[in-house]
């Protein structure tokens, strides 16, 4: 392993301002403020840089990480291979530094960030282990716990089947209790109930941890999760009964072995159901969990973490489209003028800052659900079960919202790079597959809204207490005024008042219906496109509140400053662009004031521009986390690397590709 | 070669009642009309349809066009690989069969269709052909076209250069004029200028089409387009002073060969300048063109034609989805009720059925276009200019909007399938990398966006006469009867105005700063948005008339009141799904009158429902032409072959995979 950098030298290089694109360098130094003070506060403070550094400077110097950057396009083998090779320095490395908790998490992102086809890859143990944690009793975690977290037991979590994602009840895999031998005994009767889709499961996994109906003393009991070795610890081959295998290729994440999994009279001793919550006894009798929602736990916290995974992938792709903006000139403003950074066009604003006030957004509202699944999470299993509900609905509404906002975002930003952006080398294909898959992942977009449309109903009536959701109640929303400099509460409040209109419509749509005498399914489903918007509108407020409540932390100065814009510019991004029209019907601002609203919004691009790069800049990646993109480095030497790229996936081919002799000789030679 | 199919027989097997999923028969069954009837429709008659099955039959019963289907996912090598036998092929049966126009572009662009990899594909001497048409001289075209249409000239267009794409002028390729010799002196003189993206330059291309600024008597001229040989016809090998190369991966469009070239003083005849249209003559003297726009001439076929592939490939898309979302079961309306099919889910149909309705008009609007290019570019380039400009306004700013409407469209689909949809087995992500990258060649969505604006200012100024936009010059909008049933021509209408108060906004903009002393084109730049708004509206106004313009031509019947619905349906969306707020400050319609068009919308959803099958049935897609997307199934198994193919991928791999024992044997045997 070569020296280890020291963690407040600048990552960038010594010479770092000399060879640095000019034009980037006069962004950075015309900035209004060092990016760096931003950098900390995103930390929590100079320590939290210096030691995220520290830890991420251990896996960039350890070449062990290097992956083969001209072959961007691996076969689903050679990507598997690579995310292999890749885990197991991890694991050793891991133990070797003795990592725990954030610092863990530290280095578990950043090296599996270091292989971009196995970009979202985690643990092999993946979704598997917080559903192992929460749902194995003592015994249970005693006899598997240390083997999973030494890397013996490979686990998967096998929900999905072929026929059944989104409806956890409709699984047909079964487990049928067997009171004599003290077994269970899973089968999967038909095709659809072929378990399809699990991470890890198609050629790493030696075990399972498989949901399905559960069987006892003749009645079906729903579904329940229980560990299935599937494969010999030995030879690793399948075990009898057992067909297992990769469900093929897919449109990203190539490096996960997703797989399928068919079970035929496979038994399993009776403590092989995780039995935390719910037990089946020798007898075959059945005690139920106390809190039947318990059985979504798992799903939970991993719900809790893609939120701030959208947040880092829409930041590193407005990271990469912004430098990129400021590098490429293009086109006249006026007649043999030179050539403007295409980042000036007010169009190019357009598209990009308000992604840029999405991303820190969005890193604000997920750190805000991170901390309010701390403090849940347990309270909820223990005791006080609103609070899983509210995790629940938060995470389902926040999840939904910001990954599906996320694809939008990557893709506006790889058009905005023009051709370069089509580039794998540009590295928005990969971070666009990823963020792609992120958006069906551990629950469906619409299925996820509905959800939390439900809880807001409880919340609207006043059955449920929620601070987050207080303003559903609030009464007496007054006419914001507009006149002179928009306050940030103003906007908040008309994000607020929005959203509650936008719940009261669906409502009102809702009871409507029902009172015209439509059965309630009936009347759910013919509104509930407007629920969808609903809940939306919902995480919209949320946001620009975790944003808001954020600013105050933050030293009096330009730093603040930057982000108050960014933090206003969100706000009235949502108001103006998504159909406000509510707002106007509420009579609670005309649509002169939503004109109004829009002229302040371009006005506030011109404030942001001149701090653009120092924006992305405090996300403090390196190259390495922007998957050595061309386009984002942070030297801006963009054409050199460009071309330095393509010259390396040249180099040592023949110069007359192997197949002209095969096809294309013969036409040109021919006479024909 | 296996017997050809009548094409009158279903194309979908004999049996095919029987074999078909029943949710699937039964919507058929159900539907009001027989898909049969629209496709004859769309194909201007049965004789049409008759004539196109023949001719995809001939290359659908081609063993030579078959391809690896499991591996979906082949190296940039293995693609280029399969490409290329595809194309011999074609070159092969298109001569035997004699195709001329029409029949050609049946066959070649269905054959190319069948593979996947090379969706876009097109002959060889792909945009470089329009161009060079166009450009050539009676001697020219004497002298090189039939090698080019032989194939043996295989060319490229080489426009975009590394520093420069959407800017013509900033192209920094020279051809200076050497009158001593009679020749060009062809030179790329700085790192930017290398050409890069040209299709086919990698590695096939034996010629280059180069954009070139044109330097005579120590003038620039401006770029010129030149006609280069840059491989040995013999050998294959590049030629001296010739860099050239593939530059590497990318999102999508694998089999194609995209290139850059660097050129050293090459010198090449002065007849090596096309010059149909300017010259230089042997004493280096210059004569420029009639008409200077004509130098954008050849890429307005392909611009023309780029609208019709966004439509066919929307349709695809929409085709797999709403089959599948037939074919797909989940969930529960109410407790215990038999889960539904996921399209008869409210939200289901609200991100469907504006897609089906695209589809359509898009599928109307690419025709028109067709018409105006075949009547309008002969007219331009002998005579009207009008013609010319009229008709590079009008692809520019279909070829935005329709390109990005269906990236948006396909991710759509894609998500809306849940997690099948994430398979390459599902045929999405070759339509969406591939509709990726159509936003962005042949100019990018902006700068056509504000080419399209500079026009309407120009109609709206009454400066040009275009039948098209007279609605910007109607007055006495008046305001809409909304009440009883909904007219086309009241939407359309509405759809009109609101272009029209679009562009008045952009234009009132613009003027008011340039009335406060702000200069022209900072006016213009800080009123950009509103003018990409503007062109988008016009956009819309355009295809929602070339939808209702076709409606007329359908007999009276079902057809017409499925299609007629689809119409309606894709103003209403326009019209409540994005911001049309300038209606309500207009005083054209309250915010009240925009909820009751969106309840009308919602209940056009239920009116469409039983149809949506028919609709997709008749685009007459065979599997291969969706790309055997396993969700898009005429027969509907979806899950029979989502596992079939998986078994596939899985057939004749060991059971264990060769990197267990390289990496994983190790961690799951160790006690570390
Ligand atoms: C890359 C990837 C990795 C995965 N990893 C795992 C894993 O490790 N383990 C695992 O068990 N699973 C895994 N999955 C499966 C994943 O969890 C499911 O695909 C996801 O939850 C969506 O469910 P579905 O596929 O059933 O979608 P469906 O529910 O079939 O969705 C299809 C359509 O129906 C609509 N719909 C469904 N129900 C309703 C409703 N009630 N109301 C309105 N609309 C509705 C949806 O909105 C969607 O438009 C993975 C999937 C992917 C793509
Ligand atoms: C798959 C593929 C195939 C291609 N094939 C060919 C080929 O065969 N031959 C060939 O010559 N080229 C080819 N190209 C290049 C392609 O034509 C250009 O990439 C395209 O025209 C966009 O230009 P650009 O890359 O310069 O974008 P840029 O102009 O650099 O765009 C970058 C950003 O700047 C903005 N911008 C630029 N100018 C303005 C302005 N005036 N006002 C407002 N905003 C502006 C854009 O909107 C965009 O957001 C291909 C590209 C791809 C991806």
């Amino acid at each position: 392993m070569s020296t280890i950098p020291n963690p407040f030298e600048s990552r960038r290089g010594i010479s770092e301002r000399r060879e640095t694109n000019p034009d980037l360098q006069q962004e950075r130094d015309g900035a209004s403020f060092d990016s760096m003070q931003l950098t900390h506060f995103l930390d929590g403070g100079s320590d939290g840089t210096y030691r995220r550094r520290h830890i991420e400077n251990l896996a960039l110097s350890d070449p062990e990480y290097d992956f083969d950057r001209e072959s961007s396009q691996l076969s689903l083998d050679e990507a598997f291979k690579t995310a292999l090779k890749h885990h197991v320095q991890l694991v050793r490395k891991t133990k070797e530094f003795g990592f725990k908790d954030k610092d863990y998490d530290i280095y578990n992102y950043f090296a599996h960030y270091l292989n971009p086809s196995s970009q979202v890859k985690k643990r092999l143990w993946r979704s598997g282990g917080p559903m192992f944690e929460l749902h194995a009793n003592q015994f249970q975690q005693e006899k598997w716990l240390k083997d999973i977290k030494d890397h013996r037991i490979i686990g998967c979590y096998a929900q999905t089947e072929l026929g059944h994602g989104s409806f956890l009840r409709g699984l047909e895999t079964t487990a049928e209790y067997d009171k004599e031998r003290g077994e269970f005994v899973l089968n999967s009767p038909t095709l659809t109930s072929t378990k399809w889709w699990a991470g890890t499961m198609g050629w790493c996994a030696n075990h399972a941890l498989v949901m399905a109906q559960l069987m006892t003393e003749g009645k079906n009991r729903g579904p329940h999760p229980f560990l299935v070795q599937i494969r010999d610890m030995d030879t690793h081959n399948p075990l009898p009964g057992i067909a297992v295998g990769n469900i093929g290729p897919k449109y990203g994440l190539d490096a996960i072995d997703n797989g399928f999994l068919r079970l035929e009279n496979i038994r399993i001793p009776r403590m092989n159901m995780l039995m935390k919550h719910f037990e089946v006894h020798p007898d075959g009798s059945y005690t139920p969990a106390k809190n039947a929602k318990v059985i979504n736990g798992g799903m939970l916290r991993i719900r809790c973490q893609i939120p701030s995974q959208s947040a880092s992938i829409l930041a590193k792709a407005v990271t990469i489209a912004i430098r990129y903006s400021c590098v490429r000139r293009q086109s006249e403003m006026q007649p043999g003028a030179p050539e403007p950074q295409v980042l000036d066009f007010q169009t190019q604003q357009e598209k990009l800052f308000p992604i840029l006030a999405q991303a820190y957004a969005f890193t604000f509202t997920g750190k805000a659900l991170t901390k309010l699944f701390e403090e849940g999470i347990q309270e909820g299993l223990n005791g006080d079960p609103s609070k899983l509900l509210e995790l629940h609905a938060q995470s389902s509404v926040l999840k939904a919202y910001m990954t599906s906002r996320g694809v939008t975002g990557i893709e506006t930003c790889r058009m905005a790079c023009g051709g370069h952006g089509y580039s794998r080398f540009s590295g928005f294909p990969t971070l666009l597959t990823g963020a792609s898959a992120s958006v069906t992942v551990e629950g469906d977009v619409t299925v996820l809204l509905l959800q939390n449309a439900r809880y807001l109903i409880k919340c609207f009536e006043g059955k449920v207490k929620d601070a987050q959701c207080a303003y559903l109640l609030k009464e007496g929303y007054s006419r914001p005024k507009l006149g002179g400099k928009l306050k940030i509460d103003t906007i908040l409040d008309c994000m607020a008042f929005r959203a509650k209109l936008h719940v009261n419509q669906a409502f009102t749509q809702m009871s409507q219906l029902k009172l015209k005498g439509v059965k309630s399914s009936a009347a759910w489903n013919t509104s509930s496109v407007a629920w969808t918007e609903a809940a939306i509108a919902h995480a919209e407020y949320i946001s620009m509140k975790a944003f808001a409540d954020t600013l105050p932390e933050i030293p009096n100065g330009p730093v603040r400053v930057a982000l108050h814009n960014l933090c206003l510019l969100f706000g009235l991004h949502v108001l103006v662009r998504s159909s406000s029209r509510v707002l106007i019907q509420a009579d609670y601002l005309s649509a002169d004031d939503l004109s109004q609203l829009e002229l302040s919004m371009l006005e506030l691009y011109e404030a942001i521009r001149p701090d653009a790069v120092a924006l992305v800049d405090a996300f403090d990646f390196t190259n390495r986390h922007l998957m050595d993109s061309v386009l984002g480095r942070y030297d801006g030497k963009v054409y050199e690397h460009i071309n330095k790229r393509a010259e390396e996936y040249n180099h040592g081919r023949p110069e007359v590709h192997p197949m002209y002799e095969k096809y294309l000789e013969g036409l040109i030679k021919s006479r024909m």
